[in-house]
């Protein structure tokens, strides 16, 4: 048996290839994906070796990453339950993708992923294998063995696989969209997350004293420039990672749903992520309508609401996209925002097919806007409450 | 002809007083309504005289403002278009009934208030009134005139009226759920607001240097404790609004649609408001289900849209109150949030009736999640995207 | 260990029984609800008795039923994918509920249920189960032992359990809201259920050929009459089922989605439900404003899906009843319908509290409508329409 | 001054040319556009001279509104309060486009049409009118002259208009895709449309005595054959009015909230409307999976309320539609349904890359589908209605 395995170079996985091997006498292909992590991947690949992979494939997938998923999250305003931008969950179906490909160019007869059966990971892994591979079977090791990380630490010792002591005692994930921190003192949702739990934010009292003005520039919904300056995605990302991480800003802490139904307290730094997704909301605001922005709203909720729960390759998730490029057409024009001390506020918008209409709204003098007009509205507007609540009498 | 007018102090229903009077030959009873603006109400009444009112009345309803109309908008988490509290717009219907309420009791023949044909609180107050006092005729000079700020002035001047100098160079509303800046060079959406637009949030340069911690706690949705101490929610409001702004917190700046069609940049101050509204929706998250969660969110949306459009008296905003008020019989807990230079990170949250359920979530040994039951729920969840894609092929 | 078994009489649950016993080595407890269906409940407790069962309960809950589901289920006009009345799914919870009665009366260690793997129903035992009486363990047998209807047979007639040669090759649910037919030729979607499928509803070549007409009075949502006879709701929904059916009228027939992400043909026939939800429908337009009525189409449309998905327990639905309560205040009045040869058609409808305002609409000279704020109306309505479509340009 | 008017031939619009003229010193360019009403168009042209038209124009835009209107109507279900096929609402954008077009051709400096104050119609005109002309002037005597049907009448007879006696005393309003049929008697909800209102659909008594059967091929959501014979919407439309109307389908008898807060009691007939909509409803069960079935129920709400409401000009509409169209390309199959005395039953249908599956679905031993999914999948469906239950008590 041939397996192609999602290989993270973490516990779960490590322990995953050896698993199979005994479990299944398979013969492990292990895949990683790069999406923007920080890892040493040389290191990672020689892992895989030594716990028994029969080849090792490393995919950098950062600019696809970026411009196929994260670019479609920002036109989506895509933040689960108002919070999470969705960091982890929109990286699942690329790699899920990429190791199906190898796979079948391999010619295996499985797929495997290191998801618990307890997370959504295993909804994304899942479904998007079983729709670009469909013909082949998934395995799951640590679902199907139902362990923990103490049962997975006891296992990997005693069979000498190459795990390291955990740089932090916090579960992690991390690319270049975002990264999450779970576990430890965090599993209670009164505890404050310290200050060692973050990497890309810096604590509040270290960050600088003077404020940083920046200006993004978007152009059919995608920023494209950052202070003038035209840039690609991925440059834009890496930048605000780091700028609005040395202002303090980018961490979210709340109770998060599951899709299997357990709530569980996440914690992230997103910088880059929030930026441009709060901008391009304000800029948004600036072209669309009011009706348009009002439904755009449940499209966005929802489409945030699939990805989450691991439903990118479903065609819905397709045709909630058609709506979202039509409506993104004119989204083009810039956001200028002030970062200091974990603060970010948008300070001004500007776009050049803007329905804000300066010479109708202003109150002085040369405004275009006939009132009387106001006086028909109004009675008609709440028409239909006045017969309504009439007839209550 | 005998009308009741809401009057304000400012512009535009003082000149409406003497134009109901030229006009109609009106006798004009001036109706101020306290829900929390700082006025000189005594100056206010000398105004509504001098300006030729025949009898001033002044309602203090600040407490049913905030038990009432408030407690509502915090448990339906209301921000229209994700930004704006309602602070004017939630005052409005409740202003309306106050008059209509003083209208019915002097035998008036109308009511009638300052609102331009160009913004939503025309709306709020055509509605109200018409389900308050369906038998009265609803008279709005400054609509009906078609006039600007600066027509008005001149009136004002020609007919020496007491108008003061403006305060500001801002047009100003103000209660105790935040304060509205409009106008002057706020209507460039590119420029940002200057210092001297604030009146209850610092300039961050002029914060204090250590962070503040806060635990808000709620019962049934609504505040009723701050630091554990029990409190009004008047009293909770006016601290957050001193303590928030203190801290430089909460500040918006926003496009706004308005009912009507025209795009408006709006600039608010809000800072009780959005610390309650935003410990509200994550303590809900405490105790609501995904499902309730994601449902509820469509109702708050509709509640918010509702408020700002004029339409509180309408018997839809009452059934969507029954859903809400059904939904926040557990939201019972604490919320801790620290301030400092104009973030507002919320650091903890508990809940007695708490879904939350860490002995299940937990990464640890003794969880009691049986993993097993994540495969057949992976494999049933994406079935239909499975069976869709697989049939496009 | 003892076990209550919510017992239908049919082969499922006949088989359960003894699966029961031998694996579990179970004492166990039949319970069957009577809901409406047409049955020999006498037979049915013998064949519980035969089959092992060490106690039999019968409960007649027809009047609970209509009273406290069905009347709901109209209230929320609800028509699961807008076809289906949900006869057996609003069945379920109440069946579990009686059964999880009966197992904590009589200290029972375990409830079980006949559902199959594939289906909707073992979600909706599962979850009323799992609130009504959380500690006690679920047995799912069928589900348990993957069997199919041909292996059950082979399993009955080996251990010679009472099963009846079946009625019909169709395996069928009924009650009091409907009667459901499933399998045989109908899983081929493209063949036309044949006359025998049906009970309740007459071949249309066999109706009456005289038309007949009948009124429906409504109170507060609730059907309360019938031809101008107060009635209760379990005889006005019987008399409909029976005129109804005898005039052709109520069968439905549609490519349904079950929850696990399956399709399946299901056919229906259900006069009673349809005429009492298509006539409240009617009626509520008379009486619920414009935006009140398409909001409530969202609660509707999720009340359906919650309650078709086995959520009746949860507090979200009690959220939207506590809406769909408020919203039903003032709908009363009456429906006339004329049936004829499978078509019902509504012929007229009338309303104490009727927002219709025939003095208003109409177009002769009486019309009390100013025409002249329809102007302002209509330019301030597309205003955003312009001022973006402009701004594209 | 030049205006061009939408011109129907009715009493209306042939007052309008007079009033036009009086009022404004108007030329007058009468456009009547052809979208399948049936009428004597050289007669209508006759009039328009004698009126005083300078120049009339006959569009023939029967085909243009099938392919380009009506098809998107079928392919978002398009029923207006789950009952009006939106026949006139869809016509009226095309219209203003015709006559917009004219306008811009000949010169005009205004455009004008024959609206009432009080309907939908005003709102549909306008919107198009200023999207597609912006700088024009818009007209809209009857509206601006508050008049109603008697003092029209009036008018005309003073003014020598060749209006003709009316051929009923209905408000008939006709196109291909249905005819209403409004005031008089009708406006009293209580009366049953009498037999003269009615054109298309004939009496249930003199319908033949046999149910004919009728399959509609769907490609890409779009009706292309009938009985097995590819054919052009048109076409099918044409025939399927026939058919219907012959056994007496395509009645439907509603109350309607217009647009402007008023509820009208609306009669209408649409043969081929709703076998179009209620076929395609079935085939799209067929092929797209449950989320998407239930997402795209708000898209097609929404779509009708748009339409309705005079918004097809949006940007709003082009997005929903990119969502429609991409949901489409797979809507591809044919229904087979039986006409019999007022009622359609569908019997059958199929596709092609249909999502329903019947080797899994089936009741008997081949199913391929393993039941002991169901159990983990039921188990975590309803697990936050545990923890949520639980935690009240």
């Amino acid at each position: 048996m041939k397996v192609a395995l999602a290989y993270s170079g973490g516990l779960d996985t490590t322990v995953a290839i050896r698993w199979l091997q005994e479990k299944y006498g398979a013969e492990v292909y292990t895949v990683t994906v790069d999406v923007g992590q920080e890892e040493d991947f040389k290191e990672i690949e020689e892992k895989a070796y030594k716990s028994g992979a029969v080849k090792h494939y490393h995919i950098d997938a950062r600019q696809k990453f970026a411009e196929e998923y994260v670019a479609r999250a920002i036109k989506a305003n895509a933040l689960y339950e108002g919070e999470y931008p969705l960091s982890s969950a929109l990286s699942r179906p690329l790699i899920a993708e990429e190791v199906a490909k190898i796979a079948l160019r391999e010619g295996c007869d499985a797929v495997a992923h290191g998801c618990t059966g307890k997370g959504n990971d295993q909804l994304r892994f899942d479904a998007t294998f079983a729709a670009t591979a469909p013909d082949l079977k998934i395995l799951a090791p640590v679902r199907e063995w139902n362990m923990n990380r103490e049962d997975e630490i006891e296992y990997a010792l005693k069979n000498g696989l190459p795990i390291n002591p955990r740089k932090s005692r916090f579960s992690i994930d991390e690319n270049l969209w975002g990264r999450s921190i779970e576990a430890a003192e965090l599993e209670d949702p009164w505890t404050e997350p310290p200050n060692e739990a973050f990497k890309l934010v810096k604590p509040l009292e270290e960050t600088p004293n003077t404020p940083e003005e920046l200006v993004i520039g978007f152009t059919g919904g995608i920023p494209t420039s950052l202070n003038g300056e035209n840039s690609t995605m991925l440059e834009i990302i890496g930048k605000l990672n780091k700028i609005g991480g040395q202002h303090g800003y980018g961490v979210i802490d709340h109770i998060e749903d599951r899709v299997i139904g357990l709530k569980s307290r996440e914690v992230y730094e997103a910088p880059a992520a929030l930026i441009l997704i709060k901008t391009h909301m304000d800029l948004e605001k600036m072209i669309l309508g009011r009706r348009h922005l009002s439904f755009k709203q449940q499209i966005d909720k929802t489409w945030a609401e699939m990805i989450y729960s691991g439903l990118w390759a479903d065609p819905l998730r397709k045709a909630l996209d058609a709506f979202i490029d039509e409506s993104q057409k004119n989204v083009t024009g810039e956001v200028r925002i002030k970062l200091y001390k974990g603060t970010m506020r948008i300070t001004g918008r500007r776009a050049e097919k803007a329905a804000y209409a300066k010479e109708i709204i202003t109150y002085s003098r040369e405004s275009l806007f006939d009132q009387k007009a106001g006086e028909g509205f109004s009675k008609l507007w709440s028409l239909e409450t006045r017969l309504t609540t009439l007839s209550e009498k």
